[in-house]
């Protein structure tokens, strides 16, 4: 089945308002099977809403509208999509003391424009509405193909508040599309850090190449990327297989890069792996500033192993927090390895933790040299007394990529030692 | 003139993203007196695109596509945007250089698709991509009207990153839109922190009703809002008066909650008050975790002030790096005015700095009592030995907000602080 979700309402092309209820329904109809094809958002225009219903069936036999279904004078998406379906609106006495009873617990009086939404169009299949006072419901229509057989187009208007609506959709809608669905898709996403979008697609293309199902896409995140595979089966099971089948080849080709087969974020796959071990970590770090220990104090219940973070922004408060010697950091620099490395000892020292992280760097825009450019970065771990340095070289000058990549670069060098333990 | 913004991309038909890009440029557009009709969103499918292109330029003269401008295979925007407007791709070799040097910036070797990315409509008008590799650009045609008379469409395209597409906005379609509108378009954004967004436009609400120019527009942000004041004038000087005497007004009202008039940080407020008045600053966090760092530490150049942050996520450790008495958490608990004023106390002293902020709360969603609520937030401050404390008790249940709102109010506490000096 191939469908066009039509959002209704000014107050989305003004940009008031975020629309989530696209995101929510193109998520729960592609894991139904139903092929989401288009997204159409029209303001509250009884014309242009007529045209947008009409041309979205040119290429999808259902339509699923979100918003106009309230009071107001500007909700209107029943009225016409009754008039494109071929129907007429009547008063429904069952609707019209469900409302009365609903204004009455509400506390508040009925207005004639209330009325309204006791309306329905004769056919309609109304799908109630527990969370609101505007209902739902489908409509059916059959109209003469291209190819002059007959087929039946459908459209389901539903409330435009996200709470309503997805309460409508859970209890009404889902039901009555599922007998109508033709398969199920199931997808899976991996993260990735270490390898460019552009490079991680060339050395999929093998596997990406002529490929219909599963399918393979990739996507760029901050700092690193996504490869979500996809596949779309009679059964959930077959479509679990497939899709399984098809991550051992992707694994086969870049697996020592991938830190998670579930769409995790590396801080909490990390996190999750210092509590399941029972480790205990502290950091240092100087470019970053913190970022790396508020990522990582953003999972609940990590104070089990983080016990603290210093930032070390200042030479001596390397020296006065973390005993790194002025020696060092005279002959070396404060962006060194030899800096880096005695961060992580000496903050794994001062918190008696298992493992002491530390980051330095040329976050940028200015302080680089030509011997120490912006992007120069080192990372010091030093995990049960052995001690080893990542030294990271890229050339961009945007301080907060630097920031950011210096920051998953940690929980990249802390996931691989984790994995080897 | 009337605009649609034509989304691309099977990511968005999938509901794996929120589409963030179509509220940033209908909110911007608006502003500028631009009509925004209609949103689409079509998957990476040539033939869709380009019949979506056709049907959107039946009702618009103006169309925005923002995705499908990168590397891989599944990026087509501009080919197809290229082919419906009648014209040809070049090989552009000042584009090629630039990519060169990005690539070579980046140390990612250049890939075959990468190329693509260097090839321009030959009448383009290209906009310069500071963030990515993806150049966008304008293209226009000539077509005859309903009335036989000619008229032009233009179609601007746009990567889909929001950091590149906000970016090339700003600095490249803004005033090339601008140069095609009648009228000049003035606004400032004023960032607001310790008011509610219902109550802040309950406050404006005598100045917003029946306001056509200037408008008065406000937005919630995470833990704190904004007021957008903007005018349409014939020349940049009357847009300019209208928008300050209008301003003034609001100050009139909320003045003393506003940290910023032209749409900063309150971290880049505070910060620029640091290195302008030359003062010194370390932090101990608890509950945010070292966000307070990571935010303040976004600042380039503010190495002259900040010196270090202690992030004390174990009562030990509030103990050992800032000499929090054993006593004082025994009595009142590490959530507590008493230990946040130590914290405050303690890392000024061990940073010998003039300022020393500290933070200590439940973050939850676990971790409170009846006495001790999630939510529960304590903030201390060492001002050249001058010290208050301020408690926060919202009763949310969110981790992520509950530690956004703590690192939020440090920093308004801190900027109450500068300016009374």
């Amino acid at each position: 089945m191939r469908a066009a979700l039509l959002s209704v309402g000014t107050e989305l092309l003004l940009g008031e308002i975020t629309n989530t209820n696209v995101v929510y329904l193109s998520r729960e109809l592609n894991m139904m099977g139903i092929d989401v094809m288009y997204h159409y958002t029209v303001g509250d225009n009884p014309k242009r809403l007529a045209e947008m219903i009409e041309m979205a069936f040119k290429d999808c036999d259902l339509i699923i509208t979100t918003g106009g279904l309230g009071p107001t004078q500007d909700d209107m998406t029943k009225e016409i999509a009754c008039q494109v379906m071929g129907d007429e609106l009547e008063m429904r006495k069952d609707l019209l003391e469900e409302l009365k009873k609903r204004m009455l617990a509400y506390k508040s009086h009925m207005t004639e424009n209330n009325l309204k939404q006791a309306e329905m169009p004769k056919r309609a299949f109304v799908f109630h509405n527990d969370a609101g006072t505007a209902p739902g419901f489908a409509l059916g229509r059959t109209v003469t193909g291209e190819e002059g057989g007959e087929k039946t187009q459908s459209i389901a208007c539903m409330p435009g508040p996200p709470r309503e609506m997805k309460r409508m959709f859970e209890k009404s809608l889902r039901p009555w599309l599922e007998s109508m669905s033709d398969g199920v898709l199931y997808f899976r996403e991996l993260r990735v850090f270490g390898i460019g979008e552009s490079d991680l697609e060339t050395r999929l293309l093998p596997l990406i190449d002529g490929q219909t199902d599963p399918t393979i896409a990739t996507y760029a995140k901050s700092g690193e990327c996504s490869v979500r595979v996809a596949s779309k089966r009679p059964t959930r099971e077959e479509a679990e297989r497939a899709v399984n089948e098809m991550i051992a080849e992707v694994d086969k080709i870049i697996g020592d890069s991938i830190y998670s087969y579930d769409n995790q974020e590396i801080a909490n796959v990390v996190g999750e792996k210092l509590k399941e071990k029972g480790l205990t970590i502290a950091c240092a770090e100087s470019c970053t500033g913190g970022m790396f220990a508020s990522a990582l104090t953003d999972i609940p219940g990590i104070s089990a192993c983080f016990d603290r973070g210093i930032v070390t922004y200042s030479n001596r408060a390397k020296v006065e927090e973390l005993g790194v010697k002025q020696e060092t950091l005279d002959a070396f620099g404060a962006v060194s390895e030899e800096t880096a490395l005695e961060m992580a000892k000496g903050v794994r020292r001062v918190s008696g933790t298992d493992i002491g992280i530390s980051v330095t760097g040329i976050a940028g825009p200015d302080g680089g040299t030509p011997e120490k450019p912006v992007g120069l970065v080192y990372i010091g771990l030093d995990f049960d007394g052995q001690t080893e340095c990542r030294k990271i070289d890229r050339r961009i000058k945007e301080r907060n990529r630097n920031r950011q990549y210096a920051m998953l670069s940690m929980f990249d060098m802390l996931n691989r030692k984790l994995n080897d333990r």
